[in-house]
């Protein structure tokens, strides 16, 4: 139909541009927040491996590089071409990288459709020239890209995310970025983040399409607010969702959210419930704030999907066990009581007069194991599903308050003692984190961390030399909703199993 | 009805007992871990001004204090009494307080009605002791009381609020302990903490009367999940809710939490739905998840109440503003189109392809004023009753991350420029956040940072010598709720002027 379904190559030239061996960057500078530093000093900072040639009609030196008059007199080959001078020469810059038989170009500059009617026709313009060329444009107008197993950060904002398996695809630059941070704060690894910009020539489901056959991406986060062509956005969407999860967040789902998606991506609308209607029946799971993307993400790349919406929870504190079921409730999870020797196996750990049910209220018991034998025998209950655990991991930083206290309130207090329980307590989170890590590993079944408190360390707690890790929010709200997304999708594949 | 409105001097003897001058701690103990020493650390070393008397039956010091083998023996007047010995022992304690005619006991110790029958008949018991000597029980099964103001810090786990204007009353000790650590954590001020405990003499609607007239107090927050006498419940909550907001989480609101509740303090349930429309009818902020209690916490104590539902939006990138206007359309905010004058007088900051409406995307322009100009111009104009704004505090971080790679990647940059651009960028956050604390005392309409990243800094920042300050989510869809939730207590407060 188009351009890009006639070019067999299709797949391979996307892997080159996203693990390239050598970059040119046009519009090369030192003078600090230029596009042209900004992109090249993340690209020098962040490790990219590859070689970096520097463009700049000035020539001379950069960064401690060799600077380049043009891409004509880079004698290296070069697989793709960053372009950060403005938006008039891009057309002429193309011609040169076709000449170069460059396969990418991931233009930053601005100027095109998203101004105003010349801007269009320009981007019409440089659309034409690279598919003469062969060249994929990534944008225009976009933030850039990031693609952490390449060690390849070209972003206008500086996020580090570490490599994973989730991929990110953003209509919006900063809205993309700032999850790459989110990811990276969150300790969330990714496989590929791509600020589509403009898309004047690389679409939204061009991208799926690689993401579907890309062995590094396992989960799609996708912010659209464009979704242009609905109908192969969807038939794309759905396809690659049967195999990897596709978490998606349209922006402009209201009339003043739609005003705003117009000046911002030129975005139509469209009818959002129809819209909506198509993601439910795809499976695609389509949440409502930016903040989900994140949290759900984390969970499907670190946890074992739950076969049921059977919640088993365990806390410390009962209020927090009974908001926690209220969520459950509210979002079509269900609490189930336990059986007797299910009851009698966790008792053995707590004082007489505990709760005797699920929520497992774990207060009153200083056993340091009780926690986990709460979880285990759970989970091996074969009427449980998923395990939501409140105020075991996290719970650091009060005990750091409470030994803060004894130092400075009891001049007899055994400095040795003190530094002992704390240290004790650190090695207690990451003992238990691996515990449970083992038992997903036996069990095949998701265990939820909440910290109930803001930590210093991120969502993803990762376990070495296993295949899954902790995953801990911060209230229990959000391990609610990320577990019946979970829910959701388990549900989804079974469906389509069953087809 | 009660005994308690028969006490002529209830609210007196309450804030004495928040505001003691003297303190026994009944089991006093250097064990660590133990209730005794938890909480006589706690007071220690949370900078209790007043005298504490530790009692414990062994005598000898503890602490470098004095013990005390009975109150008895304590010649100075003691103000409040924390037990934490066995249940067995608190009718012969309470009677000895009595004689030392002390106003109330915090009791700590466990093993009343929340465990069996006899404990039940225990907790009668103590009631009647305490009824005939004069003394007001709070708790039993209680986490503490903290009490900022008068410097006194007595809960089980020891979070630090600082001083200010909310007071939480929780009836779950850990739910409420861990609140009391996300205000510290947030900037969240506090007036007042208490654990209600099991509620045996001192309910929910005792400590509303207290607040009601406590002059530090001017917000509340309420975690309940047995309302008990409802009709009183809800009379005093209305009642003190037409002066000093009202922020409620009700724990038990499906089948699932009920239940959780029942084991947990013995909550019977009842009809939600009717509880739902009478908070509705008192104007009584009726929130749905835990965090929520802080986030609005955060946004009532330290921002002007709006006087209306039309919000102007200023993002630092487009999409941001989408997504942020479609949650605002969801809650019943209205994002009005702005008069070309004030598309002018912001349009002058900007570059020439920007948004032209609201939400003003400032994406594109490097002037540092342009943030500050486009904040005061939309609360400016009397079309506008909020501002969200994304993006301008909490690029700290990322601007950080643009400054290592240059330093990492440019042997040539200058370290002193660098150094001289991250202290820039460092004060203009404090510069932004006092320039808005002064437009909102000007204009009386609040202005709502959104963050977009996790940073080390709280949610409240406050600007000295100013009564409002910095209120910063991390998330849009916090600050549009909290948001929506200001502009309801507004209208309620409109609609009892109105009657």
């Amino acid at each position: 139909m188009s351009f890009h379904n006639q070019l067999t190559g299709k797949f391979s030239d996307l892997q080159d541009i996203f693990h390239p061996g050598s970059i040119a960057l046009i519009g090369a500078s030192d003078t600090f927040g230029k596009w042209g530093q900004v992109i090249l000093s993340n690209i020098l900072a962040g490790g990219f491996e590859g070689k970096v040639f520097p463009v700049n009609p000035k020539g001379g030196k950069l960064f401690g590089l060799d600077v380049f008059a043009s891409v004509r007199d880079i004698s290296h080959a070069v697989d793709l071409a960053f372009i950060t001078t403005p938006a008039h020469t891009v057309p002429g810059l193309l011609e040169e990288l076709g000449e170069k038989k460059v396969k990418g170009a991931v233009i930053i500059s601005s100027g095109f459709s998203e101004t105003d009617a010349a801007g269009k026709d320009l981007e019409k313009e440089i659309v034409d020239i690279a598919r003469k060329n062969h060249i994929w444009i990534i944008g225009p107008n976009t933030m850039g890209i990031i693609s952490p197993h390449a060690g390849l950060f070209a972003t206008g904002s500086h996020p580090r995310p570490k490599k994973g398996s989730v991929a990110f695809i953003s209509q919006s630059g900063n809205l993309g970025t700032q999850l790459a941070y989110w990811a990276e704060q969150q300790g969330v690894g990714i496989s590929l983040f791509v600020g589509s910009g403009n898309e004047a020539m690389l679409t939204c489901p061009d991208y799926l399409e690689y993401l579907a056959h890309n062995s590094n991406t396992r989960y799609v986060v996708l912010y659209v607010e464009n979704v242009g062509d609905g109908f192969r956005f969807m038939e794309t969407a759905e396809k690659i969702n049967r195999k990897k999860p596709v978490i998606l967040l349209k922006g402009g789902i209201t009339a003043a959210g739609k005003k705003a998606a117009a000046s911002h991506t030129g975005a139509m609308g469209g009818d959002d419930a129809v819209f909506r209607g198509a993601c439910r029946q795809a499976g695609i799971l389509n949440v409502s704030v930016p903040s989900d993307l994140l949290s759900l993400s984390a969970g499907f790349s670190t946890l074992p999907l739950p076969l049921g919406n059977r919640v088993g929870i365990v806390t410390l504190g009962g209020g927090w066990g009974v908001v926690t079921a209220d969520e459950c409730a509210q979002k079509g999870l269900v609490v189930p009581e336990i059986p007797n020797r299910v009851v009698a196996a966790i008792g053995k750990y707590l004082p007489e007069f505990w709760s005797r049910g699920n929520p497992v209220d774990l207060v009153g018991t200083r056993n340091p194991e009780a926690p986990a034998v709460a979880v285990r025998e759970l989970m091996k209950w074969d009427g449980i599903d998923a395990v939501i655990c409140l105020g075991v991991i996290g719970r650091h930083g009060l005990v750091k308050q409470l030994l803060e206290s004894t130092r400075r309130s009891d001049p007899e207090a055994s400095a040795d003692f003190l530094a002992h329980v704390e240290k004790m307590d650190r090695k207690f989170e990451e003992g238990f984190i691996a515990q449970v890590a083992g038992f997903m590993e036996t069990y095949q079944k998701p265990v939820i961390g909440v910290s109930l408190t803001a930590t210093d360390k991120g969502t993803v707690r990762a376990v070495p030399g296993s295949r899954y890790g902790g995953v801990v929010y911060q209230n229990p709200e959000t391990a609610v909703n990320v577990l019946a997304q979970m829910v959701s999708y388990g549900r989804f594949l079974s469906r389509i199993k069953g087809d």
